[in-house]
């Protein structure tokens, strides 16, 4: 069984800000947006957790080993360095998706994203410890995108390809299991899972070749951080590419069938 | 009439680096990636360009205004600060999904993105000079986000909506009309399109909201700039947010039907 | 007594790095050196250890609290990121310069800075556990600096004024009781010292004056941590400043005459 | 005869801002300085102008070639990414002092430092043109720093003798010439001048080495903005290193005795 503890971070207030007082700068928004979602990724990275951009003014974390003081230096940090500050929402579930909802509530609860009252929010559970196996991760990656792709047509439509199989596989694991997709750039999506067996991955994989074309293959690790996890994953996602397979669990501590 | 040059930005070999000597830690490779692309956004911002991550590894900017020279200072300045390298292609062309096909081949035919002996390609056509009009920007955005969706369901499933009908309009732009349409974060969509009239625009917000039942609205500009384009939209938006309608041209300078 | 751990950061082999293939535009350099520390800054920051950027490609930080994993995580991290890799050495003593000697020569040991086969040196010895009271840190700072200087005169004389104080009293402390000051900035001098009674610190700032007639105000404070003590030395220099007093201990922790 | 444009660039009201409403964390404040300096350099750098970190709070650049448009564009995307603001004093004169002077003067004119309500100020002349030899740079180094010191003392105590270099020379050549020297990091420095001839830097290194006993070698260079004089002035440096002479004008733009 998968424990896994998830926080939503959400800019204060940004869509006004961004138009106030009058609209600023695209390029200064986007060096905004991605410098404040580099720095939280440092953050959390070194305390082996994960976060992904999503849509930018909303950030989806999965955080455990990460305290409540650690959320509260983040904030404190962020607040103190950029013109917008943080609210962090935070909560524990067997399912990803169910983690998120919870955390998600917290802030909603709190007031509206753009109530310009309910700023630095930080609400949350955390998990008191972590056991070996409480997090299953997979990483997904399309078979030779370079080949195929990249190297034949334009980036654009390259993108489109990829930004399809993103889109399949996302909702295909949502709906099945609660899992959380992220597509991580180039041709690659992580997605944080309940304990899900090898079968469920080859269904996603079927899924989205069936469902758009795109061949994928998929490493999966089980870890008491995201970072354990996911580098167990990573580590399997090259034995399909040494071995020309399409799902690899990583060593003892994957799920059985 | 549109002239738009268009700039692919290409990390060299960088999928062969995420792994060698064995896979980096995941949260070092995304802020790695959203640096760059921080730094790509100020440079070319700073002259009036615009560059969006899309893929991360492979970037697209549209860059009238900016000359060969600069393009090699960005190349340098990169290769002096990240551990790895860029290339550039750069094309001219109306439609803009032609000049990135054009400046995409450029790359191309030097070799392979995962071509370890290709690096720091610098190919291109820059345009000698701008007018105003040159290009032509809609920013879309998704109406009532927050209400609809920020505040009251998960961040995940809020995402997912966003994400389709970033989906739907971006095929159905590209399809249509050659438009090059990029998501920048929160609800917002950025398109760089030929010259097309208002109801073009009118047509793509009905096919999405027929397509997957996202309400936008959108605002468009020309400019001799991205920027200059891009605000005039981001002005054109703010009168729909004020109107309540649903797609605004921004003044003298836009087409007119 | 103060248990001082000092870790030395050192840019590997970077000389000669910054002259090849030809010599590298400076304000990349200072581009890179200045985020290098940032993120360094930024690291050791959230553990509540301090850096100070010293000459750039050699950096100093008292490192209490930060064991060999998080030293050896911010290696990593850095490697993975940066153009140049750096080498750390750690070592503990009572007296600061005491420990950076030990620190220093355990990276010296291993070759020369300049030498191309010594790179990420991780050689130290960690504080076990951290006890209240093993840091004294001393915040000094200009009385009046905006008044006197900042708006009166130029900024280059300014600053010579302000760095006349800084080495009078670098020199002072390093000679007379062990301690390292750094310029932290504006006209801010952190020292990290011994187990110093109040008098030492009068006697420092009576130096100053009589040596370069620049007034300084002193905050004192001890912790178990760099931020610990250096944020009880902030809070007592607000005391000075509230008070009008040059010299402030703060409240139970601080050493007594 | 040169022409030398200098820009002051001052946090407004950064005093305050560090200790409201309590003091803020160090390493946070030293992230933000550092970054900030990072982006103006990766700014001016591009137009082939340098910045030097000075104070941090206050800046001084070499800005030959750069516009009112550009420092507008500057302080609006400062303004935009960062929670603190700019101003921007500019002028021109022969000796780099006599300009920075009057850039300073601008801004104290407006009010002062601390001045809540002083802030983003730009006020200032600019060249309408430049001019080949416009700017004399000289880049000083400590002749093998790393056999005398780095390798074989502790870093402070390296960095005492640096800094009595540094010291030594900012004052000599800012009393004898008006120039402005900044420490760059390592053992460099370097020096915008007035048009001197090649015995004033022989006199310079002769005073250090007599004052301090710090063996100092110079490379100068010539040119219409700050990065082409300090890339002459590179180049030069390597001349010395070569042929281990202690002063080398570059080539044909050099000034003659
Ligand atoms: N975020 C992230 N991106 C990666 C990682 N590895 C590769 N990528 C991205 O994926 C892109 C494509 O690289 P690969 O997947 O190695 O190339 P490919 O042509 O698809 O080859 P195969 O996957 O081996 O079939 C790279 O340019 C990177 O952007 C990773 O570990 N994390
Ligand atoms: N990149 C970018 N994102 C923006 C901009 N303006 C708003 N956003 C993003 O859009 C999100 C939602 O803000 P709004 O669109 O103002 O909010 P809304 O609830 O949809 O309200 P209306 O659009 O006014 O109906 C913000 O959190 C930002 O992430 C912009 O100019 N550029
Ligand atoms: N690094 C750092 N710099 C600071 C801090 N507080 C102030 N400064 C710097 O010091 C400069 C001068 O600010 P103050 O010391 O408040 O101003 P002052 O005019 O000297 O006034 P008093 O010190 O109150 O006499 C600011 O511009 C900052 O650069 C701090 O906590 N840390
Ligand atoms: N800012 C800056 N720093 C540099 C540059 N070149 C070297 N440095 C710094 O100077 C330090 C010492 O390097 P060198 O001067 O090459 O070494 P050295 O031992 O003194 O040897 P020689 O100068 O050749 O006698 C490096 O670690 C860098 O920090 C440069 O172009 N710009
Ligand atoms: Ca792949
Ligand atoms: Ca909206
Ligand atoms: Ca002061
Ligand atoms: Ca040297």
């Amino acid at each position: 069984m998968t424990t896994t503890q998830v926080t939503l971070i959400q800019i204060d207030n940004y869509g006004p800000w961004t138009v106030t007082p009058e609209p600023r700068r695209e390029m200064d928004l986007q060096t905004l947006q991605s410098r404040l979602f580099a720095d939280i990724a440092q953050f959390v990275g070194h305390r082996d957790a994960y976060v992904f951009f999503t849509r930018f003014d909303n950030m989806i974390a999965v955080t455990n080993g990460v305290d409540g003081a650690a959320h509260a230096a983040l904030q404190e940090s962020i607040g103190n360095r950029y013109p917008v500050s943080i609210s962090l929402g935070t909560a524990v579930a067997e399912r990803p998706v169910d983690a998120l909802e919870a955390a998600n509530g917290r802030l909603q609860f709190e007031g509206s994203a753009q109530d310009e009252g309910r700023t630095e929010v930080l609400a949350g559970e955390y998990l008191a410890e972590t056991t070996p196996g409480d997090l299953q991760i997979a990483h997904f990656d399309v078979v030779d995108t370079t080949g195929k792709y990249t190297d034949r047509i334009n980036e654009f439509d390259t993108f489109i390809n990829i930004e399809q199989a993103y889109a399949s596989l996302m909702r295909n694991l949502r709906e099945t299991h609660g899992a959380l997709s992220f597509f991580v750039g180039g041709d690659n999506i992580i997605s944080v899972c309940p304990d899900l067996p090898e079968r469920a991955f080859a269904d996603a994989v079927a899924h989205v070749e069936d469902d758009v074309d795109v061949e994928l293959q998929v490493g999966i690790g089980r870890g008491e951080s995201a970072h354990e996890a996911g580098f167990a994953a990573k580590h399997a996602l090259e034995d399909c590419r040494r071995d020309g397979t399409s799902v690899e669990l990583f060593g003892p501590r994957a799920v059985s069938d």
